[in-house]
């Protein structure tokens, strides 16, 4: 079967059924869960794994060719990561919004125009985390706000050098290489987006 | 600052240390931790995030325009994904082993010749997971093993028809998309592999 034919098809097969969801450990950020589950076959089994608010990662354009990035440390991996800015929804919060609040707050740049290119998900074995991948362009400089304990750089790169460091392995970060998959196609034209303008906030 | 100059300065003022690691809960799968840290300017938080082993994900070709694409359900995510093949290394595993190991169990196929594209972290925010890309081509069709309690489907698929499931938001998972990334690049010349002969195996 090829992959449009498959598209098509059920997936009652493939289906596992929570019998039991069970909260396992809840800190402060993480919640994690541990649900007997009904395999397709009829078989139980355990699925662990994250619940996530869900997140945000903008691509912010200064023109065609160049863009805003990041440097943060990042705790589990032990060293400063090369990150586009992004953060996590807060309650009830339109995904929009979230985009305009991490740009202003991690970088001071306020956007003109925001496009959304899509969503990935980025650890489907355990944690149901989506991140939305939005474009921002029209750049406007002003002062960040970080976050208490919050602490990274902010800088300018060239569309290129940045697609030379995902070659030789300095950028390593999901998100972030999906944001170049998603430039290279949209500065190619084969992936085209829909830009509307900011709304105005207070 | 830009980024060329910024990859050689230092980050100890973004740096992170853990004054006190701690266990938080232990399932079967998940190893989570919620360490005392403290932060560039003294003050301490908590960082909670997941230990895991890392993964292996293959690009299997046929020829230079179709691939092998799997459909698996992913239980957090509360339905079936399309994702290149993929697996857990387990305790010692060398990488390109587990590629083969997993390529084998999962689609059956066996390949003449194997490539390492690079490594991607998916979850830097709470998992120290890497999951390294690896191309595989010369496939040979053979009898797929899953494991216990595995479940998924196995199609060819068009790189084209991929790249425009990418778009339209029919494939979201992070690792498959970053596989097209690689593909794309290797395609086109940008990024070249270097390939080796699989090893004989038992």
């Amino acid at each position: 079967m090829d992959l449009t034919a498959s598209l098509g098809t059920d997936t009652a097969h493939l289906r596992e059924t929570c019998i039991e969801a069970r909260t396992a450990w809840r800190g402060s950020f993480l919640d994690v869960r541990s649900d007997r589950v009904a395999l397709p076959d009829g078989s139980e089994t355990n699925r662990e794994y994250i619940v996530h608010p869900g997140a945000v990662m903008i691509v912010p354009l200064l023109g065609e060719d160049r863009v805003i990035i990041e440097r943060q440390w990042r705790y589990p991996m032990g060293r400063a990561m090369l990150e586009f800015p992004a953060g996590k929804l807060e309650p009830g919060e339109p995904v929009l919004d979230c985009a305009v609040r991490e740009l202003t707050e991690e970088t001071g740049y306020r956007a003109a125009e925001w496009a959304r290119a899509g969503i990935l998900h980025n650890a489907i074995g355990y944690s149901d985390e989506g991140i939305e991948i939005w474009f921002a362009r029209g750049l406007a400089p002003g002062q960040r706000r970080l976050d208490a304990g919050e602490f990274l750089d902010v800088f300018e790169a060239g569309v290129d050098e940045l697609d030379e460091a995902a070659r030789s392995g300095e950028i390593t970060d999901a998100k972030t290489l999906i944001g170049l998959l998603w430039l290279a196609n949209w500065r190619s034209g084969r992936w085209p987006l829909k830009w509307v303008g900011a709304a105005p906030t207070s």
